[in-house]
């Protein structure tokens, strides 16, 4: 397992201090981190062309770049470890782009629970794994995981949609509970399709109780999430 | 005339110096950019899902970005000048995405040529007529009209693409053609349809001459363009 230990990124404020040697799945990870945040621009900036008004579609432009920002501060950090980012991306591209072709949203108000709920579970589950990683890439990782804004905007504009039609409720509410569901299968795909990150899991948790844990956490934020947009 | 002279905003370092009033077409200038960025934002984002390879997509996908941080800028002077960015944009979406309309590309490379051609077309326009405004806010539009980096990417690409196979340059150099006539009759309808905008222009350029010169200036600088990628 030591073969695939990858040299040790400098700190990311450009010091010389080392962070000593980086465990295995680190690429992996910032690899899925840095496919996730192209598709989210993509996909928010898709989604900014249908915004029922300018200031949706303002808005929605701003947050699709903030992901960009993102994905440069990745970029950055793998030429650190000498990896290429688009390298890093490609085993996800298939799996991430499976996950979107399966929930492709019907609507502007479904694409806001997507991104809202998707991003968040992502967002769960990479900082779970971040806290077995050294403490420079963990910071990295939870900074670029940091919400963009994208989070108040679907909160507010979903509960305003919702009590103008309250019969949007419970569609949307089915909605959530589909992505969840679609969501942790792909999940298990890519785990089980690169086995340093399924190492990195099973290390880090401990055991498979440790694994039933962490997604016992991750249903709960799910449920979390749903309630703020008042669908839960 | 002076009824439309609106208050002077701040220095953009957030300096309390003043810079005068600014001179009438100031907010429509401003207005027809921060559209001009955000639509290409919208254009180049749509773009980057159908580069042809991964670090094609990164490029496109963060010089969109890049416009998005220009549109941030122009935004926030607005707001100086105690102008709803959204409000000084609105009277420009029509014409611009009438000249979108009538120029979507049908290719990857036409695509290019087109954000080469059009956004240099735009900038070079747009430069002289800051030249007549105030010096802040001259400044402010040199500075968003800076090339975030597509000139270069553009022009690569569509010369490894008619190295590759020179058949495709006759095509490409029409289309170019094609973009001169189309950008230039919807700048015509948005100065008709804009007095202040007008008023600008005929102030600034002196006379009918002027206007003449400063059309010869803009072909010239088309020209220029379509040799940098090959096609004159």
């Amino acid at each position: 397992m030591n073969d695939a230990t990858e040299l040790a990124p400098q700190a990311p404020n450009g010091g010389a201090d080392r962070v000593g040697q980086v465990p295995p799945g680190t690429t992996e990870l910032l690899g899925v981190l840095a496919y996730g945040e192209l598709s989210a621009f993509d996909r928010m900036s898709a989604d900014a062309r249908y915004a029922p008004t300018l200031s949706g579609r303002v808005a929605l432009s701003q947050m699709a770049s903030a992901e960009m920002g993102h994905f440069r501060r990745l970029a950055a950090y793998l030429a650190r470890l000498d990896v290429n980012v688009e390298d890093a991306m490609v085993p996800f591209i298939a799996p991430l782009e499976a996950f979107h072709d399966s929930t492709a949203p019907h609507s502007w108000l479904e694409s806001l629970v997507k991104a809202h709920v998707g991003d968040g579970l992502a967002a769960d589950f990479y900082r779970e794994i971040a806290e077995w990683l050294d403490p420079v890439t963990r910071d990295l990782v939870f900074d670029v995981l940091s919400d963009t804004g994208h989070s108040s905007f679907a909160v507010r504009e979903v509960r305003r949609a919702c009590q103008a039609d309250p019969r949007l409720t419970g569609a949307l509410a089915l909605w959530g509970r589909r992505l969840l569901g679609e969501a942790i299968t792909q999940a298990q795909y890519v785990v089980a399709d690169h086995d340093d990150l399924a190492t990195l899991i099973i290390t880090g948790s401990g055991d498979l109780m440790g694994i039933a844990a962490l997604f016992r956490r991750l249903q709960m934020g799910h449920t979390e999430r749903m309630k703020s947009l008042g669908l839960a």
